[in-house]
């Protein structure tokens, strides 16, 4: 068994060099359609958002980018916006765009059948490469909400090739440190058709584009049952995963604290990511978060969030790689999966809370942070104002 | 095969004397938590609503009642509303309680740890009853929206166990002839438990409660894969269903247009309600819609779906009873499915013409509404003030 | 309403010209892991079995081919066995390959650790090839089951990787005139991984082949909730739509009857197919049948099936294609649908009865197979020796 | 953090008193619809197959009870078979039925419209509760198969009239000390309708029985996204849980080993028994398993199995009740959440190791057994004969 006393010193280097980026939307308010209940002590602008963002990495030290989502963080200085974050020890990461808030969209954007509004969802995409080029971001996430309600609404095939045309221009204007990042979504907003329902069809539009486009991974956004770890493992192997958006789910779009709802499906998809050599930086895969804290404090919720993923990736990093390979080519089925779970069974919380000490942190993020007093302050603080949520 | 010339007596009856009833709310706008879209012409407060209603029931002659919705139907005035629903033809059936919409709610309503606010939950209910007395309704719907989002949130025996408490309160409330009717859901507003998830739990409270308390199955919450016209054979067995929300679904509760997505699937149900004996009033059944247009007009959906009830009720009335039942008992597994299958791919659309046309009505209500110019009517008196929502 | 009055000659000319391939095994007995049921008058070698399907040839006009299934349909003589059916009228179909039935598969074969394993897995596809051209047979369909049951049983993308260039292998030993049709399934016979779990993944095995790789989509074959016609647009536009495996299914891969669960996703299909000019004979889509009649008689029910092929394409036939398209571009979602609800409600068993009898067949097949004879005679005749079934 | 050093004396003890019964059945060969596989060393006969369970008991010291399936395990003596496992050092447990395998029960057994096979049906319990007297066994456990293909194929009321009824009879003719354990299943071997699909339909049942009677919860045998453990607090509350059948799945009934799918699952449904006292022996929960090693060895999988559930009721022991309740009534959901992660997070092996060295067994019974050499004994020793399988 594998314990903090025998972790070998890479197993320590990789988890201390690990980074999760957070979503500024996860600290603003947020609900189902049936309410969204609001919290004190919410950020009332981006500014805001971002402070509590940097409380994320200040506790946990693996947080140092937040993706924002245009235009829900609009501003009228990127410039200052991207400063405040650096003061605070955090950075841009990700630019998502917001396809579903406009009224034009009600029948689709990129794959609308009035090429005026395709022109205006492909005009938005270029405003958020205006703000990656002010912003210093590399990564354009574009989750397409498209899709239809009933049979026979709009043809199916038609809007595959529009949107086809829709992604080309968009491309086009990336520069070439620029990716963009296309997440595919099972269904909601729309529930007969989606037009990017599963990965196959991100993979399909992004080798129609190039180089510079990959697939998102959003954990929440698949079929009941559906084999992740299979997914993440196939598009490793073709090169073409670019990010994460991680959350945990038991029934559709959760979006629920990530490891929460099956912390070991957690472990199996990064157990690909170490077993496939994808967790350095180099392998171009963004861990984002992408959660909504509906009945929990945002911030520690976050927080939790990020220390789950570091749990999942310690346990996938001290599988015992050559017994589990011994025991899968000689075939002894029940001693393979006893290797993979000696490391999902052991408790490595103990080892994660040496990796923080070394780094001068906290040793439990969650307790220190509820201990800081900056919820109390916060809620204090902000008052007035009109509080973050999924329309700003 | 059976057709409008051969149909007999009994179903034409049948078929003239089906009423369905409508959701108040289906005429206001609705939503994903993504985005609320707005259309011209949505009404503003109860009595255009009911004045909305009204037309749905002018042209289809079957859609006499309407369910409110408390407090998004708040009025001064009760006797008024029934007043106006009167002389616009229509009257008040099933009083909505709304357990999701507070604050105080986060965390549960019924079954909330805090006694304070059970009982501000079960206070709202007498409310409800009130608006009964006032308008004449007997039946009070209660879907409890309750539940938790983490494991380990709150204890799950100890929720039921308020849940029961509270049920007995409200029950004990209710006059002799009022119903209380208790919906269950497989999931949301909450994501790893609900309080009332399946029939089962609906049903032990109902049996726990008394003979005035009965099930209410809505179409759209059930695990995927859910065989539902076997739950409402049950039901009907057991004497305790007391009502459909009727709407259809591809993946979760996505309230689309009943018979929309599955309109074979409905005729079952309707095929079970028909061979059960439990179309008829005497059986104490409500079909009601539950559904949100987010997309479509309002009133043609509303008229769309009560026709598509029409018509698998119709295919239910022509089965063939007497075939079925001989090949059924004969071991015939493809003829007994074939005399399913012949009333279900026979084109009852003349027949139903017919029956309308025998009541005096377009044979083609959703035509007939469109060519009346209602819409533009709305759309051009309706301007200013607020469109009534899931908030109003 | 579209009639069999009114339906357009190119309606009729397409009805006509459809053609359904048939299994040989749906004539055998199959069964569930617990218990497979037997019936008098099952065929007992490759020829009966041919018998059986020229029946269903010979009463709906549009069963002109039959696959087989290797080693199930082992002869010495491929050349005899073409023979037996050209006498009687069919010819011989697809090729299937059987990689699920011998004891060294039991953690795989195409991708199976072991190299010798492979090999033979691949060498049993050589054998399919010199079969198809002694029978004349272009089409090598694959459906493999290798998967694992436990987390870390063995390295998934290894097993990618492997099966990629057992596949290269068997893609080298195809003639010119050769097709190599790749099925998926979600799951079973491996509960945790399948090799080939989606579309998606075919589609990459078939891209890095080449142009005489297609994908075969069986429609029990995914996670519950799949949108199906949405992949078969997708597939379609790529030009990688080889094949189907129809049947139908309300939990798993339960291959009842096609369109027996869900006649309307059987329209939903074949209006994909229509629309997008996939049901000629130069799209290259091969319909077939694939389906165990566990409990039904096995020629009613394939003759039961064709004619709800039949009649789900009339269906789209007949959809107004022109009325269907200006709704969807002015974004009249309720009219839209409407179009094509018009079609799906339209009783088009006139029309393919007087289809029928324009080619001298009976009206209606299922009652004139039912009234010959055959099945007592067949009961009567075929006494002694083993049923076939999956074992042979 | 609760470790092994500080683990109360009563969890040591609840943990050192747990037992879990086998299933003979395990023991034999199983598969899927596709291939069974064999293995050497199986058993032959029921003698054999207690010796096998006999062995899991030996390592782990928690298995004393031993499932049989009539007629699976049919002996000309049962007290003979009684007394055989009595002198291994186990017991007969539940005695389960069997109405899955007749030619007659094709189209139901106990459901069935012809009174004739319903008494075959009812007259097989009679011969099981015979083998219960001969074995002192006091459950008589009844899955019922039956259910339909095909919409029409039998009247879904008229089947649970008649189930009743052969219920009733079955009942009547227990002993006092004897108990009627009926159980659900979502669906399989039968696709449309299952005669008892819930937990709902299974209570009613049991309600109409009386005090008897009680529901037996297989873990696999739910709709997808089903929360289990609600089902199992909710029973618990009603007094009715007689028995879990354990497993795990990843998509339908797949018999996989107890806690290989879900660790977290199985941890979630343990704790609902502890905190509802229910792992107690006069709570009256036989706590079962009923799995399928289809591609692994039988014994080590069904020692790996138990530990399984012991490892997860260690966790579900060592939850801190106090500061969860405290969490749970102050509403804090993250507070709570730790409190039940800190358990499930807790390495519970050591403990377990020390728990089983108190009772002189070995510290990890998988090594021990392996290490025995009694596979390699069998392998050699059972040579010849019929491996005992599903059928026998």
């Amino acid at each position: 068994m594998t314990t903090s006393a025998t972790a070998a010193p890479q197993v320590r280097e990789a988890l201390a060099a690990q980074t999760i980026e957070l979503p500024s939307w996860a600290f603003g308010n947020s609900g189902t359609r049936f309410k969204v209940f609001s919290t004190p002590g919410v950020p009332r602008d981006p500014f805001e958002k971002i402070a509590d963002v940097a409380q994320v990495h200040r506790y946990t030290g693996a947080a140092p980018r937040v993706s924002l989502h245009i235009p829900w963080d609009l501003v009228d200085d990127y410039e200052a916006l991207a400063a405040h974050a650096s003061d605070l020890g955090v950075q841009i990461g990700a630019i998502n765009s917001n396809l579903f808030q406009e009224d034009d969209y009600k029948l689709g954007s990129l794959t609308h059948p009035d090429p005026a509004i395709r022109k205006k969802a492909i005009d938005h995409h270029k405003q958020c490469i205006d703000v990656m080029r002010a912003t210093g971001s590399t990564d354009l996430k574009l989750w397409l909400p498209d899709g239809t309600n009933y049979a026979g609404q709009d043809d199916i095939r038609g809007r595959q090739d529009r949107l086809a045309e829709s992604l080309q221009e968009i491309y086009a204007a990336l520069d070439p440190n620029h990716r963009l990042l296309i997440e595919y979504k099972f269904f909601e907003p729309y529930f007969y058709t989606m037009d990017i329902p599963d990965w196959g069809t991100s993979l399909v539009h992004c080798l129609a584009l190039g180089d510079q486009a990959a697939v998102v991974l959003d954990t929440g956004h698949h079929a009941p049952g559906t084999n992740i770890e299979f997914i993440v493992a196939q598009l490793v192997r073709l090169g073409k995963l670019g990010a994460f958006d991680f959350n945990s789910r038991n029934y559709a779009d959760d979006d629920l604290i990530v490891g929460a709802a099956d912390p070991f499906q957690l472990f199996r998809i990064m157990n690909e990511i170490v077993t496939n050599d994808a967790l350095k930086e180099e392998a171009g895969v963004n861990f984002m978060l992408d959660q909504c804290h509906n009945i929990e404090p945002k911030i520690p919720g976050q927080i939790r969030s990020v220390m789950n993923v570091q749990e999942a990736t310690a346990k996938a990093l001290i599988v015992d790689r050559e017994a589990l390979r011994e025991a899968q080519i000689s075939g002894d089925v029940l001693g393979a999966n006893a290797v993979l779970m000696d490391a999902y069974n052991t408790d490595v919380r103990p080892l994660l809370a040496e990796v923080r000490a070394e780094k001068g942190l906290a040793e439990d993020p969650y307790a220190a942070f509820n201990a800081s007093g900056y919820l109390d302050q916060i809620a204090a603080e902000r008052v007035g104002g009109q509080q973050a949520g999924w329309g700003a």
